[in-house]
């Protein structure tokens, strides 16, 4: 079928036409790359990650790669190493068309850490949020089931109690080192760690049980081997819970942005409004359209 | 040359007659991989690493790649991208004939979160603390000046709140960009986190106050650029502080085991025995002598 052809020729050829811009950031540890261009006249972000090496590939790489001897000293020596293309594939991600906001998103910048009180969030965070009115019209896409819907791992449908889990776009899904799943809440007003009280308790243990549950059925992880937890500031202001591989180096499980859901379920214990009365440091970056709000404030 | 080309070719597959016995440890985050296996009847280790994106390659990446959709959902999509070779390389080290201390070395350690309760506390953890008795003999020589008395950064000789600040051994003090430094506590009684009550928030506040002011005043490094955290577990039972710089994915930062000192004066100033009655969840690695008293009590 000549449409047919033609349809997969012009899907594989799709970065073809991109037209890089500038690079935004990049990693040498972590093998990424953010480029900034266009696609005709859309603004466009596509991201390039290499992906984790497969221990089911191990044999096939060693025996169909071709080697360039590079350096040899001792016992020791370095080659470079051709692998097959299928043996060896990048994960490419889209984002088109990109607003300032994805652009500034990806764009690598210095961070603060900032010790936002409870009046800095009721006079400089929250009117903040508010104004920006960012959309999170992709989570309610995931919820209504009019996006990813094939991708969900678990569901419990409760309008107050109920989740979505589904693997994050970072993950995928070849191997279990490096497993993460976010929990979407169905519950639509809860915009972060700073909206819990010991009201949303039933909620929060109803993902911890059933999301740790569901991956140790999906993927036979037993909870033990999970870290659990939320971002404060989160990426986008509806609830949503992190489950990530232990000893797997996720990015942003770090303790100044990470919350083990453990602790935050403890602390609304044994007091109610623990996340509402509180301190709570994060890292801001310069170009974060908070942290001119927190500098005008006085606060940086 | 008959003989040229042999060589050339028996060069191109030194790895395959590479036979993996094991796989030693992986990085997805890292695309990393370290395999042990033997050549003939020589033991050797394999490590094979993904190499960083260049921007001088992305346009050739761009044209010459072939891609298939992977997910679609409003402005974002995922592909599979298969890069001509030359353009997507691995490095590949082969280390021949490997000793056991290398095997050792490149092995990874599975590690399981433990949710450590009070009484756990009391009646696994501290007992095989006490029993292993742990020697703390070289934090002694420091704070007595007997060993790396020149690599002293800042001195506050109090007996109850003072300390001892100097890099940590894993930084090589060569850029700002990983700086780790540690603050250990004269006070010789404070084993760990567990320990802490309300009565050692002057201690506290003194070590998070002075270490941010030397910090600034040896390296310009202003306290909203620090990362100031204890450890649980500890990896020595004498009480001490880490700062590193915010942005530095530094070893041990994750939430599973880090404790902000922000939130440990918090938590103290509302609760005096906040440390004494949590439960702490913390990494605990399998070959671990506390591992096995934490199964032998059916924790595990």
């Amino acid at each position: 079928d000549g449409r047919g052809e033609n349809r997969e020729q012009a899907e594989k050829n799709v970065l073809s036409t991109f037209q890089t811009t500038t690079v935004l950031s990049d990693s040498a540890r972590e093998k990424t790359i953010f480029v900034h261009g266009k696609f005709a006249d859309q603004n466009a972000v596509v991201i390039l990650e290499k992906t984790p090496i497969r221990e089911d590939t191990l044999s096939e790489i060693f025996t169909a790669s071709t080697l360039k001897l590079d350096i040899k000293n001792d016992i020791y020596s370095t080659y470079r190493l051709q692998a097959p293309p299928h043996l060896n594939e990048m994960k490419a991600t889209v984002v088109c068309p990109a607003t300032e906001k994805h652009v500034t998103k990806y764009q690598r910048q210095e961070s603060v850490l900032v010790e936002e009180t409870a009046e800095d969030y009721q006079s400089i965070t929250l009117p903040f949020i508010q104004k920006q009115s960012f959309s999170v019209q992709w989570v309610y896409n995931i919820l209504e089931k009019k996006a990813e819907s094939e991708r969900i791992v678990f569901e419990d449908p409760h309008p107050k109690l109920g989740f979505v889990l589904l693997p994050d776009f970072k993950w995928d899904q070849k191997q279990l080192e490096n497993l993460y799943l976010i929990a979407i809440t169905h519950h639509r007003n809860i915009k972060s760690l700073r909206d819990l009280t010991s009201e949303h308790l039933p909620l929060l243990q109803n993902i911890f049980q059933k999301g740790k549950e569901a991956i140790l059925q999906h993927y036979s992880l037993p909870a033990s081997k999970l870290r659990v937890y939320l971002h404060y500031q989160p990426s986008y202001y509806h609830l949503h819970v992190h489950f990530t591989k232990l000893g797997y180096d996720a990015p942003g499980c770090g303790v100044e942005r990470a919350h083990l859901l453990t602790d935050v379920i403890q602390n609304l214990h044994s007091d109610p409004h623990y996340y509402k009365t509180r301190t709570l440091s994060f890292p801001l970056r310069a170009d974060d359209g908070l942290f001119s709000h927190f500098q005008e404030a006085g606060k940086l």
